[in-house]
């Protein structure tokens, strides 16, 4: 066993480190900022334009992308480079070109893309000239169930003809959104899990409409493109929109988890650091009926809990990645479930001792804690709710034993 | 021991609930229209008015004001109309006229006020035609400790002179708001809770700024005045505008929480009531893998236990309404601090199992969800952070045991 | 409402506490010492009878019996004076004639039973010269569902043939036990809940077998006559030792279930109680690291959750006997329910947290505190796990949702 | 980065859990009806000596000795041993003479004891010919604090004369075990890490009174030696029994604590493995109200927490183990107090939901399931409760924002 990172990680860890500390964070503030500037707009603010290029000049993009995608990273080297852009999560994954949903999107294209679909789609993402969404969840049934989708894809032609109503589309009210990955029911009679297909469908197809921008809380995540209700009438994609194969979408949409997972895991781990070391700095500064608040004994429980619960949480994070490294998502199925349900939660947990060592201020504007809070609340949901993955995860546990009963 | 409602209750409390099935519920997506339309504003959209009307026809009016200060009820008996105003927690008490902070501002003033102040403030306050704003927080102090209140009111000639800056002044962004109620130091060198001072500092004195509202995990609660920081520099107000006497401040503040977290913590328990409804709502008529969730044992436990804490909780909140019924606010101290600490975080447990059955439409503007933990989230730390409270009360159980060590 | 003891509870309260403080905890050790001289005795040592002589010469005896089975007081009077007995769960139900499971079976034979079993069973448990079982959970069934049971009682003649194992039979091991309540099925063919009946037994009725007692963790309660498992081969009884017809067995295993639960929780509380004492006292004797534990941040936490959580408990388990007492038990279904999942679990967590302040002491001879938490623990399964009782709640509250789904 | 064993530590787990199903499952049976035959004896019944034959000859023998102490394995290779031996506690890790506390004697009397001192003591224990005891805490003080310590160890001419009191020392009842290693206090005067010393004191010793056995939660663990408490009166010992160096007391007991407390933990993951399966076989066959509990969802919900759990703090121990490794105790102390606090709860509540799943017989001695409870509970305490070890991590986290306060 071996628990430290190799070189080459080290030495990518010790340059992002530099760039957060020299541009991302002093970049929060202009942030908010151009935010309030422009309080109507869906697109992303011009910092992180500026940030991408100084990113890339550093040879941090598109870090994410594994090995067998054309990437340079294994998923274990690139896994604590997820955490450390988990501290600014509005900055630092988009000024890597390393923010969901392009990033799973872009492992789909490069991994069921069509050559033509690749020049057309996957460059652009890679380059960061476009962005792009994923439409899953849908607003009339409990989309964590696969066989619940009532999207309907049908073939006309030499079209795609897709009608459906959609949500919770990460990234699609921005006009820099070129184009959604669309999972839908090409034939809702064939086997549970081949009656779902994936088309490509750009955002100013006919038939497209933009509803809305869900809130998360009382946040509509505006530079990041918003969370759109979308509506698709009839609208007509040509017939090579299809991704990877008819009948494929569901068997794509469990590969394309397992990484995103990690990523976002490893994120909530590196959101959970930034909100220790608020609370840390908090506490050391903090008066209250005569003592710092870090002497008071409720304080110093949370913290060595946070300790305690990032470190095991990150072991099990990174102990997936390596599962998916060695021998592939499938294999590491289990692995990846354990992290979804496990570390949302305790991040969530963390984050909100640190808003209570701030009082109502944590619950402000005035630090990231409400908004990285929001973050992991959200995610207890996104990809299905923990209650799903655990009742997978134990009826696995129990297969071995209802066959033979030996304890 | 009698746990039954008397007649008079029975009656109110049916009155309400055909106003909130008649007129409050229904008026719900009225304002987040009137909201949507007008999104910059900070006052109260023109639903609240027409529902006042309607309130104050029916009787609905201003009841939460205690015997003693010539209200109808006793605070046993407004607990109930309080925990029911709580399902609708941004519509029904504005209606009723008794929404914090005014309430707890009116009693202040009922009690403390002179004849002139009760004239001038406390009569437009119970007509509804003016509102008021309380501040006591500050953003450099932990203000749960009133040793460290910072703002300093200084006595020149006929006038107080007030500087410093206050937040979380809830209701004061609204042009609605016509005076504060402002803490601050009157003598720094008197004995420890002496030192505090109220006064009442109308609105549009020069030397008071509204710098900006404050939001609560991206909610800015406009319709509610939202939650100002406000600057006061050299702020002057005749010195008859001083309540209770110099050196009360801090008594003054001690007697308005009793009732005011009365009030809070049934409200909460209104707001899980409305959450488990939701809940169960969802529950039957959500299919997940073949069944409804309601069928489901995480989510059955959830109901269980959402109701045997709704259960326990509220008998504890009406005991300590009881307790100030029979025997005074003071007495009822560890009574109040025990709700303090108990209801908001079971409320907010509650809420989110709630938004968790829900999915992402739970945290979205779709569902009053996410607005209602955000209330039971803040409720942790209004007041003082949980953790002071429990040390209070902890070291009281301790007394008895210090002299003697009896087991 | 009304919060308040009366009058004849609070002078009852008040003898009791006298005796509590004058005779039983002295007889502590006392019981420790004859437990310590006859190790292999399953029988009541000699200090019962003693106390149970003086407990009666004041009054303090058969308490527990309710108005309608000619006792003096109602639930809601008997409640407060079963949480003082679980103060010293070993001496003092047992000193006032109070301890289950005569407690029900008493009950049980005042409510259903025909002249002749009064005479001749109910008379000597109310004299205490008797003690009695009741045999309701077996081996190879979850028996929280009753179609589960697999006892047989078969009509053969004049008699009844009771075959079936049986097993925690509290205080069965007991030479003192004149007899058991055995559940079976009569008519395996019947409605669901029209198949069982209750038949006595008496303990020295050949084909009865006593084969062991259980422990509870490491404990064999051997004071109070254990827990045994009994097996019944072919025992024969005549025909009117059925108890309240046959078919009824559900039916008056259901009614016995209210009240003594109100005492089973009520003595939890009553733990809970010397529990957070024996805390306190703890706290301020011990200095660790320079300081008394009483001023230690997570020590304070302990009590003053403690503190919150016993008195909504307690409030929560009055107002179900408040219920029983003007409804009946049928109506106090869920009241009974809820206390039932609150009360152990809440009791457990303050007796960890009072052992956890002791440390090894905590759980060794020396205090009660291991004795008083395993039976906490234990009662977290009996008359069926928690989880079951959740279900059963979560149901009852759906229902009215599965109808209309009103939010 | 690199998850998974060796070689050497793959093929000794083979060999081990081969050991475990032919020989260590099939004698829990026989240790319980040896303990029952010889109910007043604290020796080790029969079986153990009859597994250790076996054992031996298997080459499983002291495999917890450490490299720099001569033995084969390092850390992280023993680790998964420890765990493995930890399903069947009572007889695996002495049957391996692998049991605390001689492994920890073992290993201080390897490092630091003198040639004359490792003939005499250390080879029989590494024979498993005697056993050991080790007295560190006292019945009169808070003992997680070494300063507290009030034992005294006087130097009288060519002896050291020992007068204190202490308890709960584990194996002591037992007269195989042939000497203890007592800390006490040889200069109160002297820096406060340097007052204490540890002496080597025969069991024999005059002054020397085995008082009694402690139990924990009704057990007294007689196959293990029990819990002594011990009184030492002028107890008289050469001064060469003094180990390692007056004053090294404290730095020795450190040492002591890492691999320990590696064992410890790991040996509890078994014990939660084992409460898992068990309770996994209990789910698949136990039927309630028509279905298995293994189809219940709160039964799956427990499985799915207990996998994710152990999954986490077993990459936990390793870690800490593999710094242990790479950089010695001192350098992992901050894991090994993590993983200190982190596991012993964590399995305690994966047990009770596996007694919860058996019902009234998980907390009997039909199962192991209660003893396992019971030693993970005692693990909370043992070495100082987790609160203690809590507030020593947090004080270091706070380290390096007390000086600079960044966020």
């Amino acid at each position: 066993m071996e628990f430290g990172h190799d070189e080459q990680t080290r030495e990518l860890l010790a340059t992002l480190q530099a760039f957060m500390d020299e541009h991302i964070y002093p970049a929060e503030p202009i942030l908010a900022d151009e935010l309030a500037a422009n309080p109507e707009s869906w697109d992303a603010p011009p910092i992180i334009a500026r940030l991408q290029t100084q990113a890339r000049d550093l040879g941090l993009w598109n870090l994410f992308l594994p090995h067998e995608a054309g990437g340079a990273l294994t998923n274990v080297q690139y896994a604590p480079i997820a955490e450390l852009t988990g501290h600014s999560p509005s900055l630092a994954p988009a000024a890597l070109n390393c923010a969901a949903p392009d990033t799973g999107n872009i492992e789909l294209l490069a991994r069921y893309g069509t050559p033509e679909q690749r020049r057309r789609w996957l460059e652009p993402l890679l380059a960061g000239t476009i962005r792009s969404a994923f439409c899953m969840t849908e607003p009339q049934v409990a989309s964590s169930d696969a066989t619940n989708v009532a999207t309907r894809i049908t073939r006309d032609g030499d079209e795609w003809v897709i009608t459906g109503e959609k949500w919770f589309a990460t990234g699609a009210m921005s006009s820099q959104c070129a184009f959604f990955i669309v999972m839908g029911k090409t034939d809702p009679a064939a086997d549970r899990h081949r009656q779902q297909s994936m088309v490509l469908v750009p955002r100013d197809t006919p038939g497209v409409t933009i509803r809305r921008g869900l809130s998360v809380l009382g946040f509509a995540d505006r530079s990041h493109g918003g969370h759109a209700e979308i509506s698709f009438q009839a609208a007509r994609v040509p017939a090579d929109h299809v991704i990877g194969g008819v009948g494929e979408g569901f068997a794509i949409a469990q590969a394309r988890l397992g990484p995103g997972r990690i990523h976002h895991c490893m994120r909530q781990l590196g959101a959970a650091e930034r909100a220790l070391a608020l609370l840390c700095a908090r506490a050391v500064d903090r008066v209250s009926f005569g003592r710092p608040l870090a002497d008071q004994g409720m304080v110093q429980d949370w913290i060595a809990e946070a300790r305690v619960t990032i470190e095991q949480l990150r072991l099990l994070v990174l102990r997936a990645a390596w599962v998916i490294d060695q021998h592939g998502n499938r294999a590491a199925h289990r692995d990846v479930q354990a992290i979804k349900i496990a570390v949302p939660r305790a991040v969530e947990w963390i984050i909100d001792k640190a808003i209570q060592t701030y009082g109502a201020a944590g619950l402000s504007q005035d630090t990231p804690l409400g908004m990285l809070w929001a973050n992991a609340r959200s995610l207890r949901l996104a990809d299905g709710p923990d209650e799903v993955h655990k009742a997978s995860l134990a009826r696995q546990e129990l297969r071995r034993y209802r066959a033979s009963g030996r304890s």
